[in-house]
């Protein structure tokens, strides 16, 4: 237990950490960045609080961005509607929020959430709901602890806002999701009301300090010349999957989502050998043309690029690049089988068992 | 100013009178028929009360069906969802309602309100938003006057509820038709929100009797073998347009409307002449081969069988149908340059303009 806080000299490394996390997807953690800047340098530095801080029974509320990411590159929230939405449903539930959270730890909602809680001079409790980034809003551990997504609130910059309230978080994905579509392709959420004794139980914990200590962890290799991806994978106990050339990307937009495959020659070790790496928004199946799968959703497949250890989203994928790809362990909450049903290889639609990452690990280097 | 009520016995006529100021869409009115049936069976007669008998700043929630009349059809509402809408925005207001209303005189929309009126016990005013059917929710004189769309609730069968609070109506009808999509196709909704003064200055008043008497006027020329389109056209001070038989009816559905066009071939003193009959839900142009436009949206043009004098929709269209086409002045508050605008021929992409039913009809027998 500790008490922290979130400065603008934090979102340096919180960046980095969230785009590892966001393992290629979960919108530009640029945009989220900024949106953090601005408020932190008009209303000063965040509270980052401890899980193990929040009453059993405060209200959290966490608060999203929501639409193609590749909307939300064009659209960056004025400020306003990223309030509206948190506010209106702490009108609608007749309670002030205690904290706020982010309800990713990886991409662009890790760090939206920092621009509200400054903003409303709130905590940001050191929590999230993924342990990563997934594309929709059922996919959360709040989910799998039977937390409701609703009543949710969106809103958008012309002042527009729409409640929901379902019987399923499926539904509320759908409602929410078209939505954003009818608010121009990207809203701000406020979702899955919560108290602290529920995220206890099933958040996903010190994930935001997590993210940071895997951005400083690349920055300070980078600054010392040591090797980041190294230094990563040791901190995080991964595992180095692949490593060669960018041969091919095919990327499309299908239902708001950036779909595709990437294709990467095998350098040095890997010579002769191809990885292929499915993308739905975020990387989901690594595929290795003499190995099989080394890696699947839900657990986390992130490219780096070899030469300065940044990590690569989708969009930054380009011919030629050469890149790194590392596995990671997910949350032992997602290797359930409600957790496999949710966020599983076959949820997306790939015919396949999910096998963790350190078992494929382990037969291989048999 | 009377004090009415809508009994059993009243639904067969306002069912007929709604078909016909229904002009040709606003849905089957046997659905909204079926359900003020079973409520009143249920609950007992409802009150129909003069405008002028609700008090100034007494509350009126008009509710309403929304969807595609074809889904509608198919998917009668069970009766839950018809009140969770309506008390849903009664909470949201923390105010009740002293009445509801038809947001529609035509079709589906006329008579769904009366089974909300019955179920909670609340007067339903005598009064509609239109003066016949429309099938977008921004076209209703209320918009006219400046009152919102929103705060509107929504809700399915499945007990899923969408709040919605827009800058405009038209945003509103762009998030319910979505909301509506994402439901099945069709919803129940509460809307417009507004005051018993605001109803006298913005609404079409005693249209929901004068619906009913509509209905009566046709069914007593039936009873009594007088011509029920004759009786028809002097009660509503309208004008025969056509006569002919149905030879062609090209139908699609676009973005959930009925669109298309029906060509009838003149009989009597019509032959040789042909009519064409634009419909999206509605009838919006009848166009005659001779003498070119006949009427136009907003004027409401009605398609009766020539036998019966039964009003037909445009679903219930088919080759070889022998029928008249009546047109009926609609109320002067549509026929304002802001009326036009937002239900006038070039709303519906006609490229003409709107001349007043009588003004052609004076024309043409000039």
């Amino acid at each position: 237990m500790s008490n922290d806080t979130i400065t603008r000299a934090d979102l340096d490394a919180l960046a980095t950490g969230a785009t590892v996390l966001g393992t290629g997807g979960g919108g530009d953690p640029y945009i989220g960045r900024l949106m953090a800047e601005q408020a932190i340098e008009e209303h000063g530095p965040v509270e980052l609080i401890d899980p193990d801080d929040v009453p059993s029974d405060a209200l959290v509320v966490p608060s999203a961005m929501l639409g193609a990411p590749t909307v939300m590159v064009e659209k960056i929230p004025r400020g306003t509607e990223t309030l509206s939405a948190f506010e209106a449903l702490e009108t609608h539930l007749s309670e002030q929020a205690y904290a706020t959270m982010s309800i990713e730890a990886g991409g662009l909602n890790s760090t939206v959430p920092i621009a509200v809680a400054a903003a409303l001079d709130l905590p940001l409790v050191d929590a999230d709901a993924m342990g990563r980034a997934f594309p929709e809003v059922q996919m959360v551990t709040l989910t799998l602890g039977g937390i409701d997504a609703t009543p949710m609130a969106i809103a958008d910059e012309k002042g527009n806002t729409v409640f929901v309230n379902t019987k399923t978080n499926e539904k509320a994905e759908q409602f929410a999701r078209s939505t954003s579509i009818d608010m121009g392709g990207s809203c701000m959420i406020a979702t899955y009301p919560h108290t602290g004794a529920e995220l206890r139980k099933h958040g996903i914990l010190r994930s935001m300090s997590y993210a940071r200590d895997i951005g400083e962890t690349i920055n300070r290799a980078q600054a010392n010349s040591t090797d980041p991806i190294d230094e990563l994978i040791e901190f995080v106990d991964g595992f180095e999957l692949f490593e060669g050339k960018v041969m091919d990307v095919a990327r499309r937009t299908e239902g708001g989502f950036a779909v595709g495959e990437a294709v990467i020659d095998g350098l040095g070790s890997y010579e002769g050998r191809k990885l292929t790496l499915d993308f739905q928004n975020e990387h989901l199946v690594a595929r290795d043309s003499d190995y099989g799968i080394l890696a699947s959703v839900p657990d986390l497949i992130t490219v780096l690029d070899s030469e300065t250890g940044d990590p690569v989203t989708t969009e930054g994928l380009r011919y030629g690049h050469r890149v790194t790809v590392v596995g990671m362990k997910c949350s032992e909450k997602w290797r359930t089988p409600a957790g496999l049903d949710l966020v599983g290889p076959r949820y997306f639609n790939y015919d396949i068992d999910y096998e963790p990452i350190e078992d494929i690990h382990m037969e291989i280097i048999k």
